[in-house]
């Protein structure tokens, strides 16, 4: 019997009510609730021929033994954001089980490679502003120096909530002992954007993740008084951030996916009475393309400097986080076309702008691939995040094709 | 002997030893350092044939009685903001004064006309939020109710601190009485803003106070994630609120004199990986023409609902403060036109964006008219506050002359 979409469907309905509250999922990473959700997917394996460990960085692996010690791996994480949704992560995580499960009766319990669920700890960073943890661990990027110091807003260090997990934080490098044998990962997740739903299709073929470059922009003019300023003699920073904010919506329009995003502005001295004479911004741009999001940059840039000059201000920029684009395998992302197109006429390709798990997979160079199943409003991160189940039905089903296609190509792939 | 610009230069240095310190001018209304400013001056009328009084709301009125009860007023502010500068206020009452003595020598001891000063209470509003205290008082415009639970930043109350210096806040509106047998009144104060620096004048006949209009304005779109949200489907509130911020500088530009500040933006969420749900901006609007600055407001209302409508946001309006625009009298503006004309080449004519006591007084009827005198890099409200020694030496001299010109007009006046 191949993976059955309403088995899946019961499963993380039964999460959410085991899990989440009237806000909405409240699996945060390292927490009581995260530890029960984990305890309930254990449960979930009865009778199943697989072994279960955790990883030094506490990602929970779950392997079924095959011929071949090649491996297979299905993952997502069942953390979630404080009052986030029932499908973020978890979706996954629960589509992984139900695959292994089929083919382990597909094969009698020893399918030709071995297949490998993975639950990533700490997917969501809400708890301490640091996402990827543990597939960060894995593909060996982690910086736990920098890493070392986070404490959440009770102020334990993230350190000592490792501990609390049975987590060495010295030793979380270890993870990447599982990436031997890997062949290929697979995540299935939700879009958590309105891309799908506006081109009304349930599935799509994720390309990669996008690059991001994340920086401060502060303008600098002078502060003066609202009533004896004429016009003509301003030195308004927040004039130049405006302009700036406005600039980069055409800065991205040039390029069909690419995203600019001006998300906090301050102004000071930030009264009624006063022209701003400070005006602090953030920027953060995405695009697939690293050719693109190095011209976005430069593009921003070079407006900044020249809206300061014409307002008689200054600009500075840091660089708060970046991050390159990380392209999917090509034979993977043909493979997951096709796997949709056996269930639905059209599949869209598209990039991913939030980051995923999938693409530390990627970036340790284990051909890697996802795919999106829409949602509906484009909302995430919040108890109203949602897709529809006869759109979550065809995404088992497409992932299980997808799987089974996988398998196949590895049989084509040196060893 | 006309009056000596060196005894009030050397006053107000005088003063500025006294009252000030390392960060600025320290006399901040009701405290102990404004009585010790208050103190001081009444030392300087030592010999002179004068009555020294406070009303009901703490203005201070000297008073050399002349042959008529009708009298000219000569006043301004002995009070500054906290780490104030030497100028603000001060310069108006101290050179009152040296022009009180030289009436009084003038004239031995009895002009014509009953010349009064008055150090009105609190014009700074530093320490209560509410500024023009003692004049509105006077004038009789003063909102007892709204301001009587004001507190300091120590979380003392307005009331007390009133007590504190003598004063009962349910009789302030008793000093209207003091309005009796006002002929006219004068202020010489620093410009605080760059108009004469710029043009390179030492002096301005000041037509009036602008009017504002004062407005809180937020823009509602929707929070969405900065990496999944294409640049087609965003709500974004931050793109309206820059539209807007550029918009009202054309807005203001078509009038000579007019004045638009966009002084705070808050942004919601306000984090770099969210696009801005809401924005909430503030906007100040003045000029001295009502119907300019009725206009100014519609259309800044009218832009902000079609950049609003254009970004699919939503736009409310509500009035933080207003005020009309208050002209000073034709007949003072002229003499005070003639009265620069007699010791520099050029009297320019300028509204005051900021208000005045004189805006006071001028409300309540009484003929009224403002000097200002250049303010070096337009700059006020600081301990870098100046203006150049020979301009105040001019400044005193044309004050001095202004103020024997509307004599000579009151005898002209019906009593």
């Amino acid at each position: 019997m191949p993976a059955d979409p309403r088995t899946v469907i019961a499963n993380l309905q039964e999460l959410r009510a085991l899990t989440g509250d009237e806000n909405g999922a409240q699996r945060v990473s390292f927490t009581a609730m995260w530890l029960k959700a984990r305890a309930w997917f254990e449960t979930k394996l009865a009778g199943l021929p697989v072994e279960r460990h955790l990883d030094a960085a506490g990602n929970c692996w779950i392997t079924l033994p095959g011929v071949s010690e090649r491996s297979l791996v299905l993952g997502s994480h069942l953390d979630s954001v404080p009052n986030g949704g029932w499908l973020d992560g978890c979706l996954g995580v629960v589509t992984a089980l139900e695959i292994l499960r089929a083919f382990s009766e597909q094969y009698n319990g020893t399918p030709p490679f071995t297949i490998r669920i993975v639950d990533w700890a700490d997917e969501e960073g809400a708890r301490f502003g640091r996402s990827l943890f543990g597939s960060s661990a894995f593909a060996g990027t982690h910086t736990i120096a920098a890493d070392r110091v986070r404490v959440d807003k009770d102020g334990v260090m993230l350190a000592d909530a490792l501990t609390q997990v049975g987590i060495d934080i010295d030793k979380i490098g270890d993870a990447s002992a599982e990436r031997e044998h890997i062949a290929a990962y697979l995540e299935l997740h939700i879009e958590q954007g309105p891309v799908l739903e506006r081109l009304g299709l349930p599935l799509g073929v994720v390309l990669g993740t996008k690059g991001v470059e994340r920086h401060a922009v502060v303008f600098q003019g002078q502060e003066a008084h609202s009533g004896s300023t004429p016009m003509a003699d301003r030195r308004d920073a927040l004039a130049a951030a405006a302009r700036l904010a406005l600039e980069i919506r055409t800065i991205a329009k040039k390029h069909p996916d690419a995203v600019c995003t001006m998300g906090s502005v301050k102004t000071f001295p930030g009264i009624v009475t006063a022209i701003v004479g400070k005006c602090e911004t953030t920027l953060d741009q995405r695009d697939l393309d690293a050719e693109v999001l190095a011209t976005m940059l430069r593009e921003a840039k070079e407006a900044s400097q020249r809206f300061a000059a014409e307002e008689r201000c200054t600009v500075e920029w840091s660089k708060i986080w970046s991050i390159e684009p990380i392209p999917f395998h090509p034979k993977l992302i043909e493979l997951c076309e096709a796997a949709i197109l056996q269930t639905t006429p059209v599949a869209h390709r598209l990039p991913s702008g939030p980051l995923h798990d999938a693409a530390e997979v990627a970036r340790a160079g284990i051909p890697t691939v996802m795919m999106f199943v829409q949602s509906l409003r484009g909302i995430s991160h919040n108890k109203i995040e949602d897709t529809a189940l006869d759109d979550l039905s065809l995404a088992v089903t497409a992932f299980d094709n997808l799987a089974a296609k996988t398998l196949h190509w590895m049989e084509s792939q040196p060893a």
